[in-house]
């Protein structure tokens, strides 16, 4: 056999095409509903699949998708050729040397976000693998291995939507996210490589898993050393030579489908090599996504939405859909990774809202687990049960992680900008009509508590009011100023009742006038304030809360009651 | 078998890997010496294939490209998904709006273009099976019918490169190449989709070739007519809707996977499929090549060169190199189209030089005469020998086209410059140092032979020199305007020794003062004059040569033998 017959080609082109139309067709109406486009795709491969086509038109179905002979092997390799691509680009968005940069707190997270989630995974399923609906012929060894691994890996597509969705991708929460994440996933599929690896072994013997685990490490060890080193002379060579970018893009291709049967052929998987490729090549310049949009976007577009609906014409999901399997999964995975992630932010020194919000952020699984999975079951090491409560478990878990990473954060904003508003610096009748006047009025109960002359804070805000007023629209201004000297921000709100110009663009005079003093040095606080004070009072029950307090306690509640945020249905892609 | 094991996947990745990397740095080669990168992406496969890899390292080429098994199969089908989005691509460049507004003179061309070479091939082939290689299991007149459309198809990627690269794809002469070329595509395909299913059905008896033919002529006219309506309702629902160019992307690969289907599984192959679902969806505002450049980059980088080097990797190229059968495909593929585009275009009143420009673009062959020849060789229509003088033929009609086009169409640049220019209008000598005095100077000689008034020709110049000064540096200037009631352009040549200030970038005085005055309403004719003046005075010895003339005749020899063009190197992409 060296090609396919002609019909059987012209079914598995109609499928690829079926396949296509229907996964972006569901990931569509995910994204409507306020959902990841990765479940409507995922969900496409059910409705093609064995779960429903297979039950109502099985004669198609078996056309369309045969379990054996030349078209499902050429259907298979798509599909592979699919993740492989996707785990490249995933690799390529990994900055190692931003991550290296971030090695301490990373690493404590990175490190509690793999064993805790691993450990309790691994126990769980060794000491009770039944539970798991473990296969007999795995080596409870292995199989626990395994269990261990998928639920410590973590989507770092989802986490880093979600933070560019919160505006927090540039800050020091979202770095520390998504290098935690970056870690986690760096671990995760060498772990996973070795799994493969193990099982291919057919046994867990002392020495068969020593000589494993030499091999993996010492991939990722070369990878990241000596490959990087050539990778990025390779890179920076063609890039001087190429008249665009699509040397680039060819290098990176090769680069991945060579690693990628480097791995396959010392046993671990291709999915490995593909993501190592990734990181080895990522972060530099010429490999920027602006560069590679051809091949990204082709990826989100064709070949990630192939991959993912291929997961759900494996299996029957509704036939093996069991309840308990499916709580189980998702309880222990849930458990090992907030918890674990949580705790070490905690200890690392993050505040407990921040800490939560890592942790679950960290908890989102998606690709990468539902990657793991699906090699599990084609090799045999889990059971179609089990894959269905691991894909359950991912897609539930990233649903969750952004709605409740927004909710943490949106509170932890609005504790920031009430933890520095203070009984004595709330003017709930502001005296006089001209700004200058305000200002100064203003800074003359902001000065005791920062700690510095009324004048010179006067000064400060009256110099920057020049360069541009400070009027924001709908009653609000926000004056501010940094000072030297200073050591926490502090914000002083007054309400106005005739109301000020501050020279607003819709021309409304400002009757919310928040005066914000911040230390010199730090300008990512100001920035911080400046855009969540803006942002609180542009929620109109929010302004009329915050309108009729006369008290502290009054304004406190107001702020605190304020929606966290405006948006609530961001486009998460998994 | 449901999918390759894993030592096969291994080979198959690392195949995948050293292909693309051959072909690149090939095709990279091919193009530094200023070849068509195909030639270099084809030269990779044969590098890699039996001629030489197989030769020196029998093993490793066993298990890079195995010619049986799930590999084999995998590898083809990979080969086929390229080549089926590269003919979709290729497809989509068609305008079938501006094909049909242009269609009288488009027809005349392309019809010829089709008849004559396949007149020529069908009846050669036809008469003298066996001059031919002709495999003896196949119909004569299938395997007639084959050679007469594999001689009558013509590249069009590389006629409308070498038509940018001379600036000529927006002329009239651009859109005639361009339009004949795509008429002869369409009907290429149409008549290849007849031949497979005629060979399917294992005799052209009288009942079997009507109804193939029917159903052939059936496919066309539905896709064009109902297909290209739906088609077109569905891309702009889908623009509307989506919020970026995915939508549109991942519905051009649908389509193109489904109609490739359809062609294959009616037994007329999934190629002319694909190529009409790039004509059905191509040349509207969803689907231009700004819009689908992911598609289109990736398709270049990626999957063209993994079809032209899986090429190489079928045959070995010496062992079935015949230098007799080489020379006769060569001879006959030039003779039909060459002799019958360009009579056909003589007789639909083109001047000589621009007819044989057009028989030379269009006796370019390449991508799809190669993909013809593959599908043939795989059915068995062809033999190995024939192949490799199809694939041949292909390169050197390429490699032809652009420098012969080149040659012809330089030649009537330069009668176009030359042929405005008199004995009156070339003053060897100008007097004044004085721009205006310079100006008025050739207007008093302009003017009798433009047959308008002195006065009215040097003001209009002097009125567009005021705009700007017309010095385009290297002592060069060329003053211009447009005259209403002109019949022709016009064009006087002065030389000045001591130079006259044009105001030129470079700060060199004019010693070469072209004046252009050209008819009010022709925009084309003054851009392309002024242009080819620029250009021919820009090369040094040119330069050297026109400063000596002293007479009209010495001037006239000087242009004439100036060098055509400035770039002799474009980078032809096939």
């Amino acid at each position: 056999m060296t090609s396919l017959a002609p019909s059987e080609l012209a079914w598995l082109l109609l499928s690829l095409g079926v396949l296509l139309a229907t996964t972006r067709v569901c990931g569509t109406l995910a994204k409507r509903v306020g959902q990841p486009s990765v479940l409507g795709e995922l969900l496409a491969g059910v409705l093609l699949g064995p779960t429903l086509l297979g039950r109502v038109a099985p004669a198609l179905y078996a056309d369309l998708f045969p379990a054996t002979g030349g078209q499902a092997v050429a259907f298979s390799v798509l599909t592979l050729v699919s993740i492989v691509l996707f785990l490249t680009v995933a690799g390529l968005e990994v900055d190692l040397a931003r991550l290296l940069a971030r090695l301490r707190v990373a690493s404590a997270v990175g490190v509690a976000g793999i064993v805790a989630p691993f450990a309790i995974g691994f126990g769980a399923s060794y000491l009770w693998p039944a539970a798991f609906g473990s296969v007999g012929a795995v080596p409870p060894f292995v199989f626990a291995l395994f269990m261990g691994t998928a639920l410590a890996i973590s989507a770092l597509p989802v986490i880093a939507k979600t933070l560019i969705d919160l505006d927090l991708y540039r800050t020091d929460l979202g770095a520390l996210v998504i290098g935690s994440a970056v870690f986690n996933d760096l671990i995760g599929w060498t772990l996973f490589g070795l799994v493969v690896g193990l099982f291919r072994e057919a046994g867990p013997g002392p020495v068969g898993m020593g000589t494993e685990i030499a091999i993996t490490l010492a991939v990722v060890a070369l990878a990241l050393t000596l490959g990087r080193t050539l990778a990025l002379r390779a890179l920076a060579w063609i890039d001087r030579r190429a008249s665009d970018a699509g040397g680039v893009v060819s290098f990176v291709i090769c680069v991945a489908f060579a690693s990628a049967a480097l791995t396959e052929s010392v046993g671990h998987g291709a999915l490995m090599g593909a993501f190592l490729a990734g990181v080895v090549l990522g972060g530099t310049i010429e490999t920027s996504p602006r560069r590679l949009l051809a091949l990204e976007r082709l990826v989100a577009v064709v070949f990630a939405p192939l991959f993912f609906g291929s997961l759900g014409l494996r299996v029957d999901f509704v036939a093996n859909f069991e309840p308990l399997l499916v709580l189980l999964v998702f309880a222990i995975a849930c458990l090992g990774k907030v918890l674990g992630c949580g705790l070490a932010a905690r200890w690392s020194g993050l505040p407990p809202s921040e800490a939560w919000a890592v942790g679950f952020g960290m908890n989102a699984r998606g690709a990468m687990e539902m990657a793991m999975a699906v090699v599990a079951l084609q090799y045999g090491i889990i059971s179609e049960q089990l894959f269905v409560a691991l894909v359950v478990m991912a897609l539930a878990t990233s649903a969750m992680s952004g709605p409740v990473m927004k909710r943490l954060v949106g509170r932890r904003m609005r504790r920031l900008f009430l933890a520095h508003l203070d009984a004595r610096t709330f003017l709930p009748s502001l005296l006089g009509a001209e700004r200058d006047q305000v200002i100064r009025g203003l800074a003359q109960a902001t000065a005791p508590v920062a700690g510095v002359d009324p004048a010179v804070l006067a000064d400060a805000v009256l110099a920057r009011e020049a360069i541009m007023p400070t009027g924001v629209g709908q009653g609000i201004a926000i004056p501010h100023a940094r000072l030297p000297g200073l050591a926490q921000p502090v914000v002083a709100l007054g309400l106005s009742n005739p109301g000020v110009d501050f020279g607003a663009p819709d021309g409304e005079l400002a009757r919310f006038i928040v005066l914000v003093v911040t230390p010199e040095h730090d300008d990512l606080i100001q920035i911080e304030l400046l855009a969540e004070i803006a942002r609180t009072l542009q929620n109109p029950a929010t302004r009329s809360a915050v309108a009729a307090a006369r008290s502290f306690e009054e304004i406190s509640g107001a702020l605190r009651s304020a929606p966290a945020r405006g948006r609530e249905h961001p486009d998460d892609d998994g």
